[in-house]
């Protein structure tokens, strides 16, 4: 087994003369240069993690749903009872959920990784990799020990590994874990300098007493801890969540292997500030799937410095704005290879 | 071949029961209620037009791409030739275009016709209906005849109806015509109570001297002809174009069928907005793509009642924004028609 540093010596910037080429080539493609908008400059940053242009397609995709339980759950951040995480892994593995539907008529496969659950899932069809069932409350202790982070780190690293090694191209970010907009606030207001206000939201809905009494949580975990962003293990072992670390190591792990990591929502993009801290060239290998209604998640895409491709206020999680936009991103990159250019289409424009 | 008002004849507004049906379960789907945003309503609507819950996948899918001249072109709102719009129709026709390149990672079916192409095309394998080489310049003359308006609504409607009975079960619509944002802003300003300065834009790229002159163009158009938004034969006669009577029958056909209607940008609006004058229930099948950059299309889209799917700052046309649309719109129908609900899966939330 490869060890932590091992993978992060694999992971190298975007390269700047392929994605030179990709703009050069979108000029002179049939169409006003400029007139596919965003998908010009997805395309290029695309050819810069293949290193090549064109890219190749970004095919087969397949979407890692990562999930964990969390001890701020019994603080009372949500209304849903913790039981429903493992019941929502099964309903993963039973292919009833929205990530299930989404995936399906979109080519994606869906791989569940139990990386912390609190529930007994051993009896289900998916990747067991527990670290630990649920992390600490972190509003009154560390939610993690150092040894638990870089444990779930190499979970994401590995099962990155594992799903390139077995051929998907494509690795999509999802989540599952009742509470999990919690410690993800904490993560967001850590690495962007912000407040328990600024980021803490409703995650799938909660009533505005249930937001005051979060946001409150928030902000005293982040006085009790008071971890530098400059820390990222560290601040990690203060809020969690297992989910939290193996999705920073899986788009680290992606990034190692070269290949676009499309986030999901304000999870996802909790992990990716973490994996920009250990790693600030991962970024150039994510590509933001859509923007949530959290108002963490907008904060995080800005330090990120992600354009997101969809934004159709979703606030599911489970990796289905991740999934949504995999066709735009093929889109684009189909494109970039198959487009005639005005010399070869004979067209004098 | 039956008339246009046998055609108006079947159309009926959305099934208000099939609505409410989708909408109540989309409360015990297993997600939290409104998590999947606007996916909620538009799967709702989709019940609507198919009078059935959970309605069928809007599968398959093909792309009509309208092709037109237009004799404004002669007053230099563009600085390309018009001899583009027959080289971009060949360029479809081997499959070279953006659209082309997105309709192929979608899935999609591309169907090209020649409405009104000024070239020569007869050559090409495209479906060849073309009304007259080219509209009359609207800033002169009336574009059209009403018999030549009459023609292409025909056109439009025949071509949905022959999609629909090979099977096609969702329509998405796609144009090409070099200068044909300018008789769409005079259309959209025409229905919508607006000015020639708040619709005028700058189409695939124009600079600010043909803009103005471009603007002045439609200003002074709309001046000639002033023809109220209650004549939309009239309307359409007054500015065109041929691809925009086309498009306008196109929904009107879709309609009559009871698939969803899936439009691109301005060239779209335009023609919806043509296709609510003559048949307000039509806009009811009706799914709004994408936001284009140019200003008219959020005008239209905003009479239309219209919420965009994408919003990349797409500026190109073809069908591209329906395109690359149409993978969520099937998501959003194939969440309500899999997904289990709280029940089926046994949680107790």
């Amino acid at each position: 087994m490869a060890t932590i540093e091992e993978y992060l010596a694999r992971i190298r910037p975007a390269d700047v003369e392929a994605m030179a080429a990709a703009g050069r080539r979108q000029q002179v493609l049939t169409k006003p240069a400029g007139s596919l908008g965003a998908l010009e400059d997805l395309s290029v940053r695309v050819a810069g993690m293949a290193r090549t242009c064109p890219p190749p397609l970004p095919e087969p995709a397949v979407v890692a749903v990562f999930a964990g339980d969390h001890g701020v759950h019994a603080q009372g951040v949500t209304p849903w009872p913790q039981e429903v995480t493992g019941a929502m892994v099964a309903n993963f593995a039973a292919g009833g959920a929205a990530v299930n539907a989404f995936a399906a008529s979109n080519g994606i496969d869906v791989r569940v990784v139990d990386v912390g659950v609190a529930a007994d899932v051993s009896g289900l069809d998916i990747v067991h990799r527990k670290v630990r069932p649920g992390t600490r409350d972190m509003r009154r202790e560390e939610a993690l020990t150092t040894d638990e982070v870089e444990a779930a780190l190499l979970v994401g690293l590995e099962v990155a590994d594992e799903l390139v090694a077995a051929g998907y191209r494509c690795l999509l970010t999802g989540d599952m874990g009742i509470a999990n907009t919690t410690p993800s606030a904490a993560l967001v207001a850590t690495f962007t300098g912000t407040t328990a206000d600024d980021v803490t939201g409703r995650g799938t809905g909660i009533s505005d007493a249930t937001l005051a009494h979060k946001t409150e949580t928030v902000r005293e975990s982040l006085m009790l801890h008071d971890v530098p962003g400059s820390d990222p293990v560290g601040v990690l072992a203060a809020y969690g969540g297992l989910e939290h670390a193996a999705l920073a190591g899986f788009v680290l792990g992606g990034a190692a292997n070269g290949v676009p990591v499309l986030l999901d929502g304000v999870i996802a993009g909790a992990a990716a500030l973490v994996a920009q801290a250990i790693s600030p060239a991962a970024v150039d290998y994510c590509v933001a799937g859509h923007r949530s209604v959290e108002p963490g998640h907008e904060i995080a895409l800005k330090t990120l410095g992600l354009q997101p491709l969809v934004d159709l206020d979703l606030r599911l999680g489970e990796g289905t704005g991740a999934v949504l936009a995999y066709p735009i991103l093929c889109c684009a990159v189909r494109a970039l290879r198959e487009m005639a250019t005005f010399e070869s289409a004979g067209i004098d424009a």
